[in-house]
């Protein structure tokens, strides 16, 4: 089968649902990704550059390569950041397995939502580990739909999920692939790995992202799959839609929404302690 | 039924589990409490004293009161206490749904790892309020067993969890109570309520983790209820014991293992903004 296979499809709706989710969750996992100014960056992976926006406003004196093997993405990506004046990126297309740049040509690598889509991502990591120069260093960043809880809890909402996960699997993905991350990046070759989780818990104090990622990011991604979901058989529609409106259940004043990401940071060689 | 019931019995090892519990997660859920000195601080629910010791030693200034249900653990938390040289605690009997104080007595209540034993939790803290003086605050620190997910995935493992949760259930409790603090402490009247999860993220990079938390806290509490799942038939023995093996296997070099706990502080009355 085809790896650049998207279980979200390339619709309009799905890149707005992406834009929405970049901006609600920027500060959790971007923040503390600044790259030096002269630093040449590989962004592997970068969809319609909804996460390529927000490295290039965090590291503006960097030289970011952005790579996608959608060249539809890519034009999607090179249009946004345009509109947004960044001018320290330049775009590609390319298949993160076989990448032309030659070793050594990049001091970090940044692969934010990606390995959820591949087939075999510890094959991608060790592809792109020759890219970085000695003690260059790799930043991921991926979800994990397998670490969803909500309160109030349900049994149709969880199968839902299970359901998005189970299509994933179909087409040669992972979306529990946040959890990992650690064994993924060892087993590539790298070292000095280290994993941080970050969840993002939802509760009615915090509106922003009751309506920006519990609704307009995960929900709308669950429902994204409805008709694959009834055509395949995979959940009666009845029970399937309960688990849907338990879903925006969660958003009322009593309700508690938890999803949790996973970043992790490696190297391609161990730090140097001493001369 | 008897309120004061505890899944997990009252025996040696269970006293040995709690405090190894407490060894590995000091840093992580009870850093960000420190009480002022003469501030006066009800530990509602203080068991054998494995949290009273972190409480004390963090407000070494404060006058600290601490209640059990069970005239043994308060034994045991006296014992303990002695041991460790800490003078600023007074324990008493009493039943956390009917304490003899006058209103207004604390300026601060500390409950951890207590509502999840409780049939009625919201009862509990708003029984609890009264006793707080105007602008005090409540800190309630939960885990919950349903944020559990490990690598390599098992759905033997995840079936014994849930016995543990079923258990739990039976016997009047919720261990999923953790995700729900929000809206319990809401509903009891508290405002400015705030709450922050705590994930127990572990990888073989994190071995006193592996060690104190994965295995010696969290399995050692499945394993716990093994013959009484076994008893009532909840699980077969193979699937048991498979579960177990699952968790147990997560501990290698490849295996990670997460676990959420939840603290939330609330004011009896909300901050007053200006004079």
């Amino acid at each position: 089968m085809p790896e650049n296979r998207y279980v979200h499809g390339y619709s309009t709706r799905e890149s707005e649902r992406l834009s929405d989710q970049a901006g609600a969750l920027t500060a959790l996992l971007h923040d503390d990704t600044r790259y030096p100014a002269g630093s040449q960056v590989l962004e592997a992976g970068c969809g319609i550059g909804a996460q390529t926006v927000i490295l290039a406003r965090n590291s503006p004196g960097a030289v970011i390569t952005s790579v996608d093997i959608s060249p539809e993405s890519i034009r999607g990506a090179e249009a946004r950041i345009r509109k947004e004046g960044i001018t320290n990126v330049t775009f590609r297309v390319g298949d993160i397995y076989s990448l032309p740049f030659p070793p050594g040509s990049f001091d970090h690598i940044f692969v934010c939502f990606v390995l959820e889509h591949l087939a075999d991502p510890g094959r991608a990591l060790r592809q792109l580990r020759p890219f970085l120069k000695d003690g260059g260093t790799i930043t991921v960043i991926e979800g994990d739909h397998g670490s969803t809880f909500f309160h109030p809890d349900n049994a149709d909402a969880h199968e839902a999920v299970g359901c998005l996960v189970r299509l994933q699997q179909d087409i040669g993905g992972n979306a529990l692939v946040g959890r990992e991350l650690y064994p993924l990046l060892l087993d590539a070759g790298y070292r000095d790995v280290h994993v941080s989780p970050r969840m993002v818990y939802v509760d009615s104090s915090r509106p922003a992202l009751v309506e920006g990622f519990t609704k307009q990011t995960f929900t709308a991604m669950v429902e994204g799959v409805r008709d694959e979901v009834l055509k395949q058989g995979l959940m009666e529609r009845e029970a399937w839609d309960r688990g849907i409106r338990a879903l925006y259940r969660t958003c009322e004043p009593d309700g508690v929404f938890c999803y949790t990401f996973f970043k992790a940071t490696a190297q391609k060689y161990p730090r140097r302690t001493g001369p």
